[in-house]
């Protein structure tokens, strides 16, 4: 969560007078977003998200990011929607950077998600899986199973430094989910980053999804994965199987699974929590010492691993 | 420019439900204000700042602070004003810290303030000066002529380490200010931290005053000589005199300076200079090293010093 570039009044008037929403009112960053400095922006028109898309962001992705939300909004998925200039370019360039308004959404996320919270975030997964299947753009997952060796490698060096024996455990996960990785399950467009303060509530409704900056075409199974990891188990990383099945039945009330699916759910899991714990395991041993962002501990993410290693099958996960 | 506090969504809606502003629609942290937390909340009510006051901030001096907004505010003067719960408070407490909800104040701060800038807030300065004269409290002003040599004492054995030969002008300087510091001069409740980022601007005209942390009781040419510290010295630290004749005559055309007032004004402006000097200095010399925040130059504050050492009269400011 940080604000990473100030932008002057004058260059965000010339900006926001490329859009047909009226004069700039207020204007304040906002302590939300890691990858990208956001801020709040009141304009004539009403109330929108202004985001700079810093370093981290490929602008490569930016037409097919925003092109996804333009086209979800289409589809009834409530989510932030791009606003676009009068001409017509849903991204400009503001302070020397990528830039995009989109309408403010209103809600909160939960911090700690509730039974009805996961049967909720299930469903719409499922709707918003299902809309993005006419989508036209393409965008490979660059954090899947193919690309896990060569992001650990950056680590391995020093993983040991962390928890001793590290080294050896990811390794032979690596090994095994390499060989095992499914193919040829039902695939399309995956949010593949739907952790819970991705997700925002209204009244105890799930009123939209946010942050599709990590969204790319991938096994919708494993996007499923990806939330049971983050969203069922506890603090205490205890998992907690009656939010699993709610999550998992909100989900194939609206697409149900395949047979493949099922049996492919706990590998994928697996391959979810390792796919975090790299990453921040990455983080953990690359953040500069005056970083604005705490890293995320990795080892939540070995100790979720090793719940989902002795899983048998998904009937473990809830499902019947 | 910090969010220090998350507050769940839970401990949120209980303590918005004490107040007449309807249920909970969007909170967000924003990133202004360096001693507090501030957050932007949507309500049904509305849109509102909800402030929690962290450490560096005295509860002491809440009521002071939070009488003094709605004092000025039923004045007249466009300020953020404090909503009041349904108890007739404006002082809560939220995830264990003092917490009060203000109104939302359009407007943006003005990064390279021009002539017209400094004029409109010159007359705002002045305006506050006059709304703030009946106001039943008080606040001793704790960073004033008196307290400065404790101040520098802090600081004073690693001073040279910043700049050599810096420990002895400052020790002069509190001397000679020491013996000189005006007494019997006009005196009320002033800001005493009127910078750029604490006056919002819309469409040109000054559209209210924001962060009152700092206002106490002290003399009025004082404030008016910090704003010439704040807003007439451009980026290399050369004085605009043209701004500064704007600052004066906006504010003279609604107050009325005393002829001990112009005589005072450059030994003032002095004060204010080794005032900001010596926070500056001592934030520069103590923030750990994992700070959020990074600290502002002290030595800026030198060189404005060193420039109204060479001021003779208050027409060097441009006033007649």
């Amino acid at each position: 969560m940080a604000v990473y570039t100030d932008v002057p009044e004058d260059l965000l008037a010339e900006f926001v007078a490329g859009y047909d929403i009226g004069e700039v009112l207020a204007f304040k960053g906002i302590a939300e977003g890691v990858e990208n400095s956001n801020y709040f922006l009141h304009a004539g028109g009403g109330y929108y998200i202004l985001t700079l898309y810093e370093k981290r962001v490929d602008p490569g992705d930016l037409p097919f990011f925003l092109g996804l939300m333009d086209h979800l909004s289409a589809k009834g998925i409530s989510c932030p929607t791009p606003v676009h200039a009068r001409n017509g370019e849903a991204l400009g360039e503001l302070a020397g950077r990528p830039a995009a308004i989109h309408t403010f959404l209103d809600g909160m996320w939960i911090r700690k998600p509730r039974v009805d919270h996961c049967a909720a975030l299930g469903t719409a997964l499922a709707e918003m899986h299902l809309a993005g299947r006419d989508f036209a753009l393409r965008r490979e997952n660059a954090l899947t199973v193919e690309h896990w060796p060569a992001l650990f490698a950056q680590s391995s060096d020093r993983a040991d430094g962390v928890m001793k024996g590290l080294s050896g455990i990811i390794e032979r996960e690596l090994d095994e989910l390499g060989r095992r990785w499914p193919s040829g399950l039902p695939d399309g467009v995956i949010h593949a980053d739907l952790f819970p303060d991705n997700v925002f509530f209204l009244r105890e409704r799930l009123s939209g999804l946010i942050d599709f900056y990590f969204a790319c075409n991938d096994l919708f199974a494993y996007d499923v994965a990806i939330c049971l990891n983050a969203w069922c188990f506890e603090t205490d990383l205890s998992f907690n199987v009656t939010k699993a099945r709610a999550l998992l039945n909100g989900y194939t009330t609206i697409r149900a699974f395949t047979s493949e699916e099922y049996a492919a759910l706990p590998l994928l899991a697996r391959g979810a929590a390792l796919r975090f714990l790299l990453t921040r395991l990455y983080d953990w041993l690359t953040v500069p010492e005056d970083a604005l962002v705490t890293p995320k501990d990795p080892i939540e993410y070995l100790k979720k691993l090793r719940f989902h290693q002795t899983v048998t099958s998904a009937r473990d996960y809830g499902l019947d």
